[in-house]
């Protein structure tokens, strides 16, 4: 499949945005910035939005909302890219599974899938219903980034949509136990004690969530970031026999995807994401990754010792210092840039998402310290 | 402060037992083992007793009860040792902090420590409060340990009371908070927000849990073990600045109580624990401990590279092998008993606390399985 001449990455000229050039191993003159979780809960705009809409799914599968949420934080602080405003259920959802995001909990689903059984059954669902219903999705991607491209003419910086899904472990983890955990217990149990299941279960969630993923491509993102959030819960050795060939399976799809003529680009820049990482990090960028993104829970010099020089490293500035007073998370700011130099080119971001309570102007404020930095 | 005579690493010889010898860096013939939260919710008796009786709390200062489900495991399972049947929360409760175990979430605070303020008025509370008021707990203590030495006789190895506390951070953690919480921020950003707050606060608790060890040693426990569990979750430089030297304090009074004539123990063994701490394990091992915790994210022998061979490992199987087919649980145990040949000595343990949904035969098998294995 080719992506259409019109896409972004040609049209918008996202191919050349900072974000873009970093991730494919070039350092641009101003190191890139953007936040997991940008757009949502810490800004009064989306708050208020929220306010009048239905449900978070609702939300997210309503065009113009999606949209001008994704948008909110790119106005307000001057990031150098969009985060596409979704879920990671959202693609099982499409495919017809029963899912609520609960207020304060997270997704819960009605049916968990607690045996082979369920299993068998779940994992009949025809992976490409995602794209065949995610017209809503796509709609949304495309209205951004037409908004984008006025927005980076504006600003003379081309601004690239970030697509994201769930990676297979991080899904499975909900759907297993029906619901948030504390340690994603049923899921770590069923890898051991029902192997051929659990293969299958991850295997169907890697088709669903590359089809999520070339679903946001095609309308429009310049990149895709692949959120395992949850496989640093898992034993080393386990997650490299059990996860990882899934994940780089959903990221398939997306490698597939042709490029624009005239995009000097292999494929479309993938980044690769958890908490807690420190043990598998080289385990994560090893599946062909152009960025991959390090939580604060590792200091970066050592993520980048680990990962090497083929890989852009993104991260990681701890989000509890947002609340520091701004000499402290300065000093912090700059010690992670420096730390960004080892690597073959780095983006800023936080080492998790956004905290609901953080105070806009502090982002904002962060976005410029980023961008005034020079390696001296 | 010196133990008496009458002390079971004396009249007893716990000294010379298994999980002593190991901890002190001497290899006993067979390697030892006992397992985090052992005594509770997995056992069909636990959930009998605690049917008649009141709160966990409750049960934590009625020593027939907390005598009583400290034993359970050891009888049930044949483990090395006991580990005292208490909760992190009890010397905050001796201390007069109102605090209850909500079933199902964990600890409540009904007065959340969110400002200066709030913390300057919980820090003038006196830690001795915790010795004075420990009574209860010390009867506990002193009633396990006189059974201890009858199942030792009748078993022909001394068997260990394990005592412990929770370290200053995770106390914190759940303080600030007002009680369990996914990343432990509010607790996170008042390390940078208030420095000043954060650190009278750690070193307050520093001394309570200081005080809840020497009150359980000098009721009768050989060995201790300093939990903190969600020490993983901070920035590595964070831990090591505002973390580590308030965990070093809580240990200082146990190494200060001097062993009883004619048993060859520099001080009382002290093991440190949490998880999720493979970017901080040499430096937890540094504060002068026997034996570190490893949780089951690293591999143990990754561990024992990182915190060389002047100090014991303890682990560190993923409790969802638990629910494995017999031969896969097999093999895990093999590989973590022939990992631990690299370090000077190992306890054999999970690495983390026994899910509740265990099969309790499941780890008395495990006992067997350890006890029978030799090194090749």
């Amino acid at each position: 499949m080719s992506l259409a001449a019109s896409h972004p990455l040609r049209a918008h000229g996202t191919s050349s945005s900072r974000l873009v050039r970093a991730l494919m191993g070039t350092r641009p003159e101003v190191v890139p910035v953007w936040f997991m979780r940008q757009a949502g809960r810490s800004l009064p705009e989306y708050r208020r939005l929220r306010a009048r809409a239905g449900s978070m799914l609702d939300a997210c599968l309503d065009p113009d909302l999606a949209s001008e949420i994704t948008l909110q934080p790119v106005r307000r602080h001057g990031v150098d890219a969009a985060i596409f405003f979704s879920d990671i259920v959202v693609p099982l959802l499409l495919a017809g599974i029963e899912v609520e995001i609960v207020p304060g909990r997270g997704p819960v689903f009605a049916r968990p899938l607690r045996t082979g059984a369920d299993i068998a059954a779940a994992t009949r669902i025809d992976p490409a219903l995602v794209l065949e219903r995610g017209e809503r999705v796509a709609d949304a991607v495309a209205r951004t980034t037409g908004e984008l491209a006025a927005l980076s003419h504006e600003r003379g910086e081309s601004i690239p949509l970030i697509g994201f899904a769930g990676a297979p472990f991080t899904l499975a983890a909900y759907l297993v136990e029906g619901g948030p955990s504390k340690d994603h217990l049923a899921a770590r149990r069923l890898i051991h004690e029902d192997p051929v299941a659990w293969r299958s279960l991850v295997e169907w969630l890697a088709a669903l969530a590359g089809a999520f993923l070339v679903l946001q491509v095609r309308a429009g993102a310049s990149a895709v970031q692949l959120f395992d959030s949850w496989a640093g819960g898992l034993a080393p050795a386990d997650y490299r026999r059990a996860v990882l060939p899934a994940s780089a399976a959903a990221l398939d799809p997306v490698r597939a995807l042709r490029v624009p003529d005239g995009v000097e680009l292999e494929h479309v820049p993938l980044v690769h994401f958890g908490v807690g990482t420190g043990e598998i990090l080289a385990d994560m960028a090893s599946i062909g990754v152009d960025g991959i993104g390090v939580d604060h829970r590792v200091s970066l010099r050592d993520a980048v010792a680990r990962v090497g020089r083929e890989v852009t490293v993104q991260g990681n500035l701890d989000p509890a210092l947002l609340a520091a007073p701004e000499p402290v998370l300065d000093a912090a700011v700059g010690s992670i840039l420096a730390d960004g130099l080892a690597a073959r080119a780095h983006v800023f971001n936080l080492g998790h998402g956004v905290p609901k309570e953080t105070d806009p102007a502090v982002l904002t404020r962060l976005v410029r310290t980023v961008h005034e930095w020079r390696a001296v």
